[in-house]
Order: C-alpha cells, then structure tokens, then sequence
C-alpha cells in the first residue's frame, strides 16, 4: 500500500526528472493520482511507463509552447506543441473556464495533444467555478462504426460534471463503448472470456474473446449491434471525435496516434496529434446560483428515491461510484500491481531516484 | 399520396385556426413536414392530434409570449409561456445562432415549452449558417435508469449538425434509449413481440412485449442492461435532462408533462412546461470555414471507405438515411396511413375546413 502523498511526490519527480517544469509536472501527477483514488488504476501509475517510454522515443514534449492559435470571446483552439495530455488539458481547461468567467460559456478544441488520462478530471475542475465542466477526447482506432469491421474510432469518452449544493456534484466520466479498454486489457490477462457484445472478430463476427483485438478484430460502440442502437453509440463517438479534432486541427478517426511507444508512428498525419474538446458554462449564466444548485439538489434526490429491481442495488447517481471509491483508497491506502511496482522501480533507477517496492 | 405542398398548407391552417400568428404556424408546420419527408412519420402528421387536444384542453398557448429571462453574451434561458414545441424551440434556437455569431457560440435552455417533433431540425437551422447545431429535449417518463424500475427519464435524444463542404452534412439524431417509443408502438399495434433489451417488466424482468408499459413496465437506456453499458445511457439521458429542465427551470424526470391530451396533467410541478438545451457553435469560431468544411469532407470520404462486415451494408454517415429518404418521398409523395388521414379530416371538420382521404 502506498499513500497519496508517497505517489503524488514520485510521479511529481519522474515528470521533472523527464524536463517537465515543476508546474506541469504536479499537474500530470494530479490526474494520476485522481485516477488512482477513483478506483479507474486502469489510467494511473499503471500508464507511467508508457509516458516515460513515449518521452525516451521523443515522441512527447516536456518543454511545449502551448498557446491559443485561434479565438473568440466564447471559443479557443488551443495548440499542445507535442505535451503530454495532462499538460495541455489542464491549459485548455483553464481557458474554457476564463472565458466561461467573462461571457456565460467557454468552449476549447485542443490539437497537438497526447493522451491525457481520465476525462473526469478537467470536467471537475469547473465545479468549485460553480460551472459545469465539459470534456472530450479521441483515442487510438480500436472501435468500428455500425455494420463495419475497419477500426476508425478510439473509446472516445465523454465526462460531464454538474454542480449541487448538499448532494455531492453530478459527475458522468464515459466512455462511448459498451465498456473501457481496460476492462478488456484485464479479462486477457487473467485468461478470461468476456460477455458477448463487446468485440467482433475480422470479419465481423460476435466474440468474447478479449484478446480478439490482436488478431484484427475490433471494439464494438455503445449500444453493441444495429438492433440494440449501435448507430447511436457511433453517432456519440463520431461527434466526440469531430469536435476534439475536426475542429482543432488534430488527428482524427484512424489516424489518431497511439498512446504507447511499442505502436510505431502512423505513416499518415491529417492533423496534429490528439484531439480533445472542452467547455465550461457558468451556472449563474442560466439561473441565479443558489436557485441551480437548489434544483439540482432536489434532482438528485429524485434520482436517490428510484426503486431498484429486485436483488439489484441502489440507483447511482454519476459520481457515487468513484466517490465511495475516492473515501475508500484514501484512508486504506493505493495499492499498485507488484508488476507496475517493479516497472516504476526500473523507471526510477534510469532516472537516478528510487521506488520502494510495497506489498 | 400527398405532395409536401398540401400537407404544408393544410397543416398551415391547422395552427392558424388554432390561435397562432402565421409565422408561428409556418414554423410549427415545416417541423411537421420535415419528419414527414425524413420518414419519420412518427413525429409527423400522426402527432397532429395530439396537439390540438392539448390545445382543446388549454395545455398549450397557441398566442405566447416568448421571452429571454436571463442572459449573457453567450447563454440565455428562455420561457417559452406554454408555447407549441416548434414555436419555442424554432425562437430558442435563432437565440443561440444570433449569440454564436456575435461571440463564437450561443447556448439557449428554454422552459415552459412543450413536444417539439424531430430535435434534428433545429440543430439543422444551424448549418445554413455555417455553425454547428446541437439540440436537446426532456420527454414524458417512460425510461428507467439502471438497476431501477421507476420511469424517470424521457427517451430524451440529442441531435447535433455539422458543415461540410462537397459531401452532404453531418446529423446526428438519436434517443438515448436503444430504439425509439415509436417503433415500440407500432410493433403493439401489429401485435408483435420485439427483440429483447428494449424493455422491462415492472419487477425489472427482462420483456420483449411491446405493451409492457401499459403495465407498469419502463424503457431501458441505451446499453440495455448494465453489463452493455446501461449506465452510459443513463447518464446521456440525465445530462440531456438537467441541460433541457434544471439549467431552464422547467420540470425534470418524472415531473416532465404529458405530450398527449389523454394523460392527464401531473399533481406536482417542479418548473415549468417541457424543457429543451440548444447550442450553436460558428466553424470560424475555431478554424477558418473553408478549412473546417474540407477537412469535414474528408473525416466523412474516410468513413464512407469503412469496409462492411460481409453480408452487411455499406457504413452510413449520420444523416445518410434521412436525406436518402427525403429525396425518395419528395419524388414520390407522402403516404398518410388511412387513420391518421380519417382524424385529420375530422380535425378539418371541426375546424371549418377541408381535408382530403387519398390512398
């Protein structure tokens, strides 16, 4: 077990050790850790090596000139010069939320990105503006579109946080696939089937095979097949990357480049490396502040009062989850795979520091 | 078979009897139309009913006062003053696309509304503009979130419309459950079972009876159960609720009123009328127009080239299958099933007016 502080202060470390200035660094090591507290390891320490490995093959830029390219009083694009996701994320955010502050809304599509960790994050960070946080972003092609079998699309999540006043905030983090990469990622490890509905194989075929991916199959969108809505899920995951990308000059569809540096550099640019979309509205720039989050209040209980179907649990409000989870792992502590421990250990010792191996 | 043209006037004159301006009645009507042409008669000419017994029961302000209650450059809310659907979503929506010309984008949750027809349209204003155009809408509760059995949410869909340039535009247009409520109906009316994965029971058992929810079964989110994703259905159709109703100060979830006569008016309010969310981005807010649009083409010539699983069709782009309509029902006329066309003729007669039954 490890604790917040312990992980916050190493990962603040490795980043500056990799050129990160001291600012950026304590920013890409907050969202870590947010994942780590959250319960999505999926996105934490986990991902540390493929940031380290992506800098080594100079393939991210810890020293970006991130800057506004174009603008309007309510819109932005902003260019990442190469950052790493979390770096330029957390600019664009802050941008959204300026201009947010000055007339209603703020709204940013970010290029020259990389991946950028859980999409929740920058959404949260307009909830103590009492704004509600918008973001977006594409991903590597791993998912086909309805009735085909070509990977054009990433999980291209979603994240919406709203804010309340006794209730915790509404906070939905997404992602536009029946489920996230990860989940599947894991299944494999362990040797596992998953349900059907996931992913199909080359042809198109139904699987429950997770390590399908490997061998030309593909991630299927939210809804699964035609019958279920699977044009829906399309539609949702299209618009995310058209508003991350289309609208900011990076890569989008299959040409997004991978997060991972054993994936070599696509042959074909269309743009200028990840896209991700932001926004920020004021609360007060629709209903007095006290009124919004009032209502709010009152609609999440609503939400609270559903009845459950038999055996099942309590209806969720988006948010519950990660939050139970987040009060949890910070008084039991952040447990980290003895595999990932020893890749961070390794990372340390190339960097001159040192990583304590912990049960 | 009807031409666009008679349809048009007759519906025209419909809602000018009723008490609207001609202009009022000219944008409710073209709303109509539209369906009609798109083939999604659903929520054409079938729906007129409804909407006059609404007006014969005072549910719907067929002279309202359409205001702007709070504003700012970029957002405002609108009161719609229990107006048509049409009526104040065609205002709400020429509010945003007149802030998101002077600022970059323009946001409008508008209360005190009622059914509006297809969200597609509105987003679609947009496009003539050359801006990108969202819209959303709460409806009457027949969805239940995951793990529950109480109806809290409308099948609530999202539309969004995006610019190009050679190749047609992009619209999306989708409820955020697996299949609309109308194909539900007609399945009951044929008297015949779905699929699985659309519905529930009322104890939450797993139902492919279209009729269920006369007998207090619900809706299930896109997704369908939780193990697909339903939970990233709820949270799209609860985002699209608190946009559309607690941003407005209209009624949320449960509370959203009926759209139909036959149900009667809810005992407890929690705002105002139905609620919608409407958002207009302009393309030079980001990029300059003729670069967005051709590189629009280009995301939409890159899907067009998806390979199809065998056996399957070719990858539609949003907005495919309704154009295509379109074209086919412009040539051919629009077919009006012999009910609908025998209680339009009785509208029409009530009315002092005249309507012709073809086949």
């Amino acid at each position: 077990m490890y604790t917040y502080d312990y992980l916050l202060e190493f990962t603040h470390t490795v980043f500056i050790k990799m050129g990160c200035s001291k600012e950026d660094a304590l920013n890409t090591s907050k969202v870590f850790l947010a994942a780590e507290l959250r319960g999505l390891s999926s996105h934490g320490m986990l991902r540390i090596k493929d940031y380290y490995q992506l800098w080594k093959s100079n393939r991210i830029n810890t020293d970006p000139n991130i800057r506004i390219v174009h603008e309007t009083p309510s819109t932005a694009v902003v260019d990442g010069d190469g950052a790493i996701g979390m770096v330029a994320a957390t600019k664009s955010m802050e941008i959204a939320i300026e201009k947010s502050e000055k007339c209603g809304s703020g709204w940013v599509s970010t290029r020259g990105s990389n991946h950028f960790g859980i999409a929740g994050y920058y959404a949260m960070m307009a909830l103590e503006r009492e704004m509600i946080g918008i973001t977006m972003t594409n991903a590597n092609p791993l998912v086909a579109p309805t009735y085909s079998i070509s990977r054009l699309l990433g999980t291209n999540p979603i994240a919406v946080a709203i804010p309340s006043d006794k209730q915790p905030p509404f906070v939905a983090d997404f992602s536009t696939t029946p489920i996230a990469r990860g989940k599947l990622a894991v299944a494999e490890k362990k040797g596992e089937k998953t349900l059907f509905g996931y992913v199909q194989d080359k042809e198109g075929k139904r699987s429950n095979e997770p390590s399908i991916l490997k061998e030309g199959g593909s991630m299927l969108t939210l809804g699964g097949d035609y019958e279920h809505g699977s044009h829906k899920g399309y539609c949702l995951s299209a618009i995310v990357d058209i508003f991350s990308a289309v609208l900011s000059g990076a890569n989008f569809g299959p040409y997004v480049p991978p997060s991972v540096a054993y994936l070599p550099v696509l042959d074909k640019k269309v743009g200028e490396g990840t896209g991700h979309f932001f926004g920020a509205m004021r609360i007060d720039a629709f209903q007095p502040a006290e009124t919004f989050k009032a209502k709010m209040d009152q609609w999440i209980e609503t939400f609270r009062e559903a009845k459950s179907a038999p055996g099942m649990p309590a209806v969720k409000i988006p948010g519950d989850l990660e939050r139970e989870n987040e009060e949890i792992i910070r008084n039991k502590g952040i447990q980290i795979i003895p595999a990932v421990a020893e890749e961070l250990k390794e990372i340390a010792s190339e960097l001159g520091m040192e990583f304590e191996v912990r049960e």
